[in-house]
Order: structure tokens, then C-alpha cells, then sequence
């Protein structure tokens, strides 16, 4: 099945890819990319679903017992049509339908526009109605909200905006929308409002390419650690352990769910005589907690699986209302077997490349919107992590050129305290002009016990990498706030020790 | 880089993948089957790390400020080496250094075998010294669990156990390990032994199997959908909301973390002035739970982004120490937007039959074992899954069914009544031959509230997917126990109603 699938994927394919048909690779299905018209180069509807059009037929389906369940097929997205080189040129002249929600429907006097977005991708897709297109008398229903299903003819578009349109020839308003209760209207709303819509949010660009970018990332990392033979591995989320006083942890508990009306009576909460929470009256037990870090977990499996990684979420109580904290976030722990230092910074530094130029590649529409309206700049900057050498140095040469630079900072510079912000920023931004610093060989005193010593006695084979102006970020903090609680990807490789 | 290093990779593979350099394909870097001797088709030595043969340059990483990171390289593993069809012969002749823990060493008169395993695969490479093998006089310190750089040529195998072996030229015991201590020997050990040595269980031959099946099975997950055009959502952990009801929360919270030695006193907690807790003095001034189910999330981005899935953990706080309940589960919620139920049974079914030919291609090694060791006839059973046609039939004529079977069951069948698993179970194995099943069109009584109403305005747009003995699978159960708390991945897939 997924075989067939593949190869009916590659046949549609414009770019043909030669897989021999005994190769163990014709058995997986390539992930095609974003922008093949797939049903363009074999002018067939595609269809994922079909039942505005063609209702289902529920006799058929029930009254036979034991029919076969139907073919799964993927879904055309606008993405699909707009998606290419071409901007759907390819698609003109063809049949199709799309299904999404209505962004904007201006009415003018013999021709109606309406944009129509499915999530696929930032563009919409400019459909052109005109009182011939079946369905027009729902026109009035068409609102920014509603959900519909067009169907029609690609055209090239006259305007500016975009390379082709929709003529289309029917329109199924599918869900309504009241155009003066629907939050979501086409003027910029700020952030702390679409907080209040929460529901809503992703139906604007800013979240909707955050999503598609934050799955990009997602999909990028499991690829690039899957291809280099690391094994995932799933920490557990409800632990008992405190991994390395990471930070403060939640506590997980059921002692609390004797809810009386109004809330919890602290005399309903099981305790021992002399007044202490009864523990073993708990869910396991005894106290339990929300991870900090899967590396304790990690560790045991790269000490006979050689190579793993977490990637799952974290959870930190610490009540600091900063950029640089939050409450759960999802964190990758690489762990490598029989590996030093010099092979953990080569990993970090592959990592980071490979899905900075994955998300480059894959989520240029996206990036572009990110760079003309969250954050001019930022396609040049992650360009520069994608092609610059990283570099790495000491952190006792880090101290040095710090000292030498005759720049005055406002925290301290001195062998044994921890680097600020302001000192990291100098290392990458004015002595490493704009290129990723890592910062390797750090005090032991201010590192983690874990840390493997170096043969020095005084520094540890940690390292931290350094991206220009990262922490400043603002995409990042987009990347944050996108969910509410928890969205950073954060990257920090381990060091495995030898056993 | 990532184009470089997919590059390199595919001229090495022995079956070569014609890929137009300006593809946007070329790109990405394909993953390559396990099985394919990377280096043995170049006679070049990959190896990702050189510490031991070779110390990390320390003056000159740290001599030059500035220094560029060196590259990272995928690691040889065994697997690589013998995964492929040829299990190794290719290899022949070959010079390559193998990192792993040793399973066994046996002396004999002038040559002594030991058994090194890197978690890469199941099969371990077999070693042969002689007293002329540089490192001999370590051999002592050769013992199980110890962890050895092995380097050598590898020779064809006069044994019938593995088609090559390792004539090994020098070994070096990095780790060393108390013969006496080391709790994991040859002998099969219970589980319920190794859960008292958790963090050595990886090292076994059943929960490396499970942890990389478990790895492949995700990774596959993540293919399937992305590869359709779903995004990944990663929906908060920490909620406010109980979903659907679905089972029992977990609290989270730090009002109990003000500890005294001893445990946490009672007249610590925040309390009102009517004796109930203060939640507004908790993190997030008002009672917070871990998520049941992410769905509502996945619903807002479903009708915003047309597909999406969750993958992540899930928690129910039930006290049902059952094959069927887990406190902490990862779980795929995909939801399709502008779908009906014939879609979601077409998705989950195409899942499914994705997912477990998946496996059967990539971890055949592994689930050879299964079928031995720890459940006789699985492999046929998931052939099946993947082969014969999943069936779909009502709830209505599933009742019918079971009425006309003449069979007695043990708890009654009657329209309106839930299925019990005797009764899956006489439909998927008897009355389809072991054929899954899907059970459509429930009675609205008997599912969530949230479920789309048929027409017929007594039963609901649900499905229930039955693979026949799923739920008696020996396999489920190891891979939920391997873990300890979470481990089986669930598939539930969402109707999205339209909005």
C-alpha cells in the first residue's frame, strides 16, 4: 500500500526520481515537496475528500456488512496548486475545488472576489464569482469566517498579487459566520487581543505560519537524527527523581481531587499524624513530579543503544515571567555514546544548520512573512547560521578576548564567573562578526556536577552555543507565545560518559 | 551542508538514486536503509568519533581562538555492517572499529570470542583475538557490560551464527565492569528482575528490541502524516480544561512544595479563610491539570489549517492497574477538516497498514525476535494488517451479527448496549476471518457528547478500529511495561464538525 502509494506519487511527480523497484527505498514513500502540482501534470482531480459534492452513500456504506473501507488519498491543498516555482501557472486551464475559510469577499458591480485560505499555506486562493456561479444566492453568507467549498476552473489573475485565480463555477457555503460577532477581521489585531480568541488565532497569518514552522522544525529534527542512526527515546513525563536541580518542579497528585463545591477543603487532603501530607495515600504513592529533563533517562539508553535523543516536553516551575523561562517547553536531549566534547559540537552545529536550512527551503513563503513583518533581518541572519563555519573557543580565551577588548561592560569580567548576556553578544556579534560561537571548557564551579572534568582539574567539558542576536529574537518569542504555555525548541546536547 | 552530506550518502550507497542536482530534493537528505554498507562500497573508514584510537587535539582546539568546528559524521554502527542483505559479506576484507558493551567472552585454547553490541541492531559483532591481538593482556577486564573499542578486519565466519566476524588487531576496554555485580548475564532474566535494574534493562535483547521498534513506529507516525499534509500540533501538557471527561486528571501544582524535612506539612498550604485551598496562590492562580486528550486544541487548528495531528503525552490519574489503563501514554490524535467518518476510517486505516508495514520492512530483525521469544505468530497477524482489506460495518448490523451467530456470550447483546471484547473479538476473528474491523455509527448513548449526530438522529458519526487479538497482544503489554509508567501509542482519530 505504501509502496503503491510512492510510486503513484513519484509517476505524478514532474521531477522523476529513479528507484529501482527491488530497492528497499521504493518501499518508502518520499515525502514530495511542497510545491509539485501534483494533479497538474496528470490533469486528474485529486480529491481527498468528496462530500460537499458527493455525498457519502450511507445506504451503501451500511447496508452491506463487512464492505471494504475506501482509499485514503492525499487531500489537495492550495499549497499544492500555488505552491510551485511557477505559482500554479502549470494549474490553469484545470478543474478543481478547494475547501477553506474566507478571508476577505469584496463585491464589485458584475464580479465578486474572495479569498479563500485552507492553512496549507500563507497565500490564499482569489476566487471569482459572478451572478452566473452557482450558488451565488448564497453570496450574502459568504463572510470573512465562513467556511466553504469552491469549485471551478484556474485562470491566470489579472492582478498583481498572484499568478492565478478561481473561476469558479459553484459555491457550497459549508458553516456560516456572523460578520458582526467573528473577531478575526482583516485589520492587524494585536497580540494581547487574539489572546482573548485563542480558538481563533490560528486562523491569522502570524499563527498559521508559526504552526507550519514549528512542525517544519519539528519534522526537521526527528529527520536529521533518524538519518544519522539516533534512536528517539520518550522520557517519562510523571517522574520521581529530580533530574539535575534543573529548576523548580511541579507536583503531580490526586490528593487534591476531593472537590467540594467551591474548591478543595484542606481537611479532605490525607495526612499523616503528625500533620505532613500522607504520601502514600497519593496516585503512586509517594510524591511525584513533572520532568525537568529527560537526560537522566536518555543517559541509560545511550549507554546501550550508542546513539538517542529526547524530544518531548519539559516542565519548570520557576515563576520568572522572562523570554528566556518557561513553564513546559519541548526540549531535545541528544545522548552519544563513546563521543568527547569535539563530537557533541559537531552535532550541535550539524543540527542547527540542517533544520535552519530545512525550514529555509521548506517554509520560504512563511520566512518571507516573518522577515517583512515580525522581523526584518531574519532570513539574512539565519542564512549566516546556515553557511558560516561555526566557531568554537575556551572559555578561558573567551575571558581573554573579553578583557582585551578595552570595551566597557556592566557585569564583571573575570576566570571563573558565568558570561552575560551583554558578553556573549560582544563574542559573537563584534569578534566573531555575526558568525555562531561555541563557548567550550567551562569552569567546573559553575557548570553542572555531572560534567565530565578535564584532565586541567578546573574546567569541564560542557559547551554552549551561541547564535547571534538569538536571544533577542522576537521570532522566538513569537515561537513562545504561539501556544500560551510552551513552544521553544531548545537544543541541548549531553555528554554522554563512558561506561 | 545537509545537501553535501545527502550527497555523500548517496554516492556511497551501493544502489544509486539518480537526483537532478537542482531538484529541490537534493536537498534533503534521504534516509538511507539500514541495511546498506556505507563504507564497505567506498573501502573508506566512516567513523563519526576518534577519541579513543585518536585524543581530541586538545592545544589546538583551544590554541587558536576561533577555531572551526569539525564535521559530524554518522557513526558506523553494527548495523550497518550487517543489516544488509548479504548480512556483512561485503564487508569482508575491510578494516573498521566497532564501539560497544560486551554480551560474552568465551576463551578458548589460543583464540578467545567476545561478543560486542552497540544497540544498533540485535545482532552483536562477534570478535576474535588471539594472544597476538594488541590489548590482550587487558582481556580480564573483558567481561560482560564492559565497554571495548574493537579494531580489526573483518573475515567471513566459520561459525553458522553470522555470516562475518571481526578478526580484531587491538581492543581497548574504555569501561570496565565487576563481573561479580553486573546484574544483566546471558541468562534470561525476568521482567520483573530487570524492573529493579531499570537502567541496565536497555542493554537486553527485548528492550532494545521494544525501544527500537518503538523508535521506528513514531518516526513512521510522523512520516505518514507529513507526508499527507497534516501539520503536527503540540498541545499543552499543562491545561485548564478537562476535555472530554475522558478519564481522571492529574493536579499540577507547587502549593505543596514548601517542604519541611520530613515531608510537606498540612498548615503550609495556602488555605481561604472557609478552609479550602487557595488557588490563587498556586503558579498559575487557579487548579491546573495534565491534558487527557489534546483534541479541543487540535479542533481550533483543524478548522484553521484543514489537517492536523497531536503526538504527545497523554495522562488519566485512573487507578485500574489493567493492560487497557496507563497513568502517562503518547497518543496520535489526528482531526481532518472538511472530512466525514468514511474519511476517518480511509485515514486510520491507511495509518495502521503504513505504520506496521513500516516496521516489518525496518525492524525485521527485531520483530523476528518477537515472533520467537515473545509471541508466537505476530508477524503473521501484522501481515494480515497489512494485506487483507479492513471491513467497516455499522453498530447496527454488528448487533444483528452477533444476535444471528447463535453463540453465547457472556454479557448480553442488545441494541444500545456497548460492545464487550468478546464480542469484538467474534467478529474480527470468527465471523471476518481475522480481519480488522471497523464498528461505525454508535448509539449516541453510548459515546461523547461532541460526536456529530447521523441523520437517522440515533447514533453518532463514532468508529472503533479492532485488530483481532490487539488487545490480548503480548507485544502491547512489553511495550507498555518497558518504559515503566508510558509507552503504548494509541490511535484515535478526531471527527472535526464544520465550521
Amino acid at each position: 500500500m505504501a509502496a503503491a502509494a510512492a510510486a503513484r506519487i513519484l509517476r505524478l511527480a514532474p521531477r522523476r526520481i529513479q528507484v529501482p523497484k527491488t530497492s528497499p527505498l521504493a518501499a518508502l514513500s518520499f515525502p514530495l515537496p511542497r510545491t509539485a502540482p501534483i494533479a497538474a501534470a496528470s490533469g486528474r482531480r485529486q480529491r481527498f475528500c468528496a462530500v460537499a459534492q458527493a455525498p457519502a452513500p450511507a445506504a451503501a456504506a451500511t447496508g452491506a456488512a463487512g464492505e471494504a473501507v475506501g482509499e485514503f488519498r492525499k487531500r489537495l491543498r492550495v499549497a499544492d496548486v500555488k505552491g510551485g516555482e511557477d505559482e500554479g501557472a502549470a494549474w490553469v486551464g484545470k478543474e478543481l475545488a478547494v475547501r477553506g475559510w474566507v478571508r476577505t469577499c469584496r463585491a464589485q458591480r458584475t464580479i465578486t472576489f474572495v479569498e479563500v485560505n485552507d492553512g496549507s499555506c500563507l497565500s490564499n486562493m482569489q476566487c471569482v464569482l459572478t451572478p452566473e456561479t452557482e450558488g451565488y444566492d448564497q453570496i450574502d453568507s459568504v463572510t470573512t469566517g465562513a467556511s466553504v467549498l469552491v469549485e471551478g476552473v484556474v485562470a491566470s489573475s489579472q492582478g498583481g498579487k498572484q499568478k492565478v485565480e478561481l473561476k469558479v463555477s459553484k459555491i457550497t457555503v459549508i458553516g456560516k459566520s456572523d460578520p458582526t460577532s467573528f473577531p478575526i477581521q482583516k485589520k492587524r489585531a494585536s497580540r494581547e487581543f487574539l489572546r482573548t480568541v485563542a480558538h481563533l488565532r490560528p486562523r491569522t497569518n502570524t499563527f498559521g505560519a508559526v504552526a507550519r514552522v514549528r512542525n517544519t522544525l519539528a519534522y526537521a529534527t526527528h529527520k536529521f537524527f533518524q538519518d544519522n542512526g539516533f534512536v528517539w527515546v520518550s522520557s517519562p513525563i510523571i517522574t520521581a527523581s529530580d533530574c539535575e536541580g534543573a529548576g523548580e518542579q511541579f507536583y503531580v497528585t490526586t490528593l487534591l481531587s476531593n472537590s467540594a463545591d467551591g474548591g478543595s477543603l484542606l481537611k479532605d487532603i490525607p495526612a499523616t499524624k503528625d500533620g505532613r501530607v500522607d504520601w502514600s495515600q497519593d496516585f503512586f504513592c509517594k510524591p511525584a513530579f513533572l520532568t525537568v529533563s529527560g537526560q537522566l533517562n536518555g543517559e541509560t539508553y545511550a549507554s546501550a543503544l550508542s546513539d538517542i535523543y529526547t524530544f518531548g516536553p519539559t516542565f519548570r516551575a520557576e515563576n520568572s515571567n522572562t523570554s528566556r523561562h518557561l513553564a513546559e517547553f519541548w526540549m531535545i536531549e541528544p545522548e552519544l555514546a563513546f563521543a568527547d566534547l569535539n563530537d557533541d559540537m559537531a552535532c550541535a552545529t550539524a543540527y542547527l544548520q540542517y533544520v535552519v536550512k530545512y525550514i529555509l527551503e521548506n517554509c520560504k513563503e512563511d520566512m518571507d512573512f516573518f522577515n517583512t513583518w515580525i522581523e526584518k533581518g531574519i532570513i539574512d541572519r539565519l542564512n549566516d547560521v546556515v553557511e558560516k563555519n561555526f566557531v568554537h573557543l575556551s572559555y578561558t580565551d573567551a575571558v581573554e578576548l573579553l578583557l582585551g577588548s578595552k570595551k566597557e561592560f556592566e557585569f564583571p569580567v573575570k576566570w571563573g564567573l558565568d558570561l552575560q548576556s551583554e558578553h556573549e553578544r560582544y563574542i559573537t556579534e563584534v569578534a566573531f562578526g555575526g558568525r555562531p560561537v561555541i563557548i567550550r571548557d567551562y569552569p567546573k564551579e559553575i557548570k553542572a556536577f555531572y560534567m565530565r572534568e578535564n584532565d586541567d582539574g578546573k574546567t569541564v567539558a560542557a559547551m554552549d552555543l551561541l547564535v547571534p542576536r538569538v536571544s533577542t529574537y522576537k521570532l522566538v518569542n513569537l515561537l513562545e507565545e504561539a501556544r500560551g504555555k510552551s513552544v521553544l525548541i531548545t537544543l541541548k546536547p549531553g555528554w554522554t560518559s563512558k561506561i
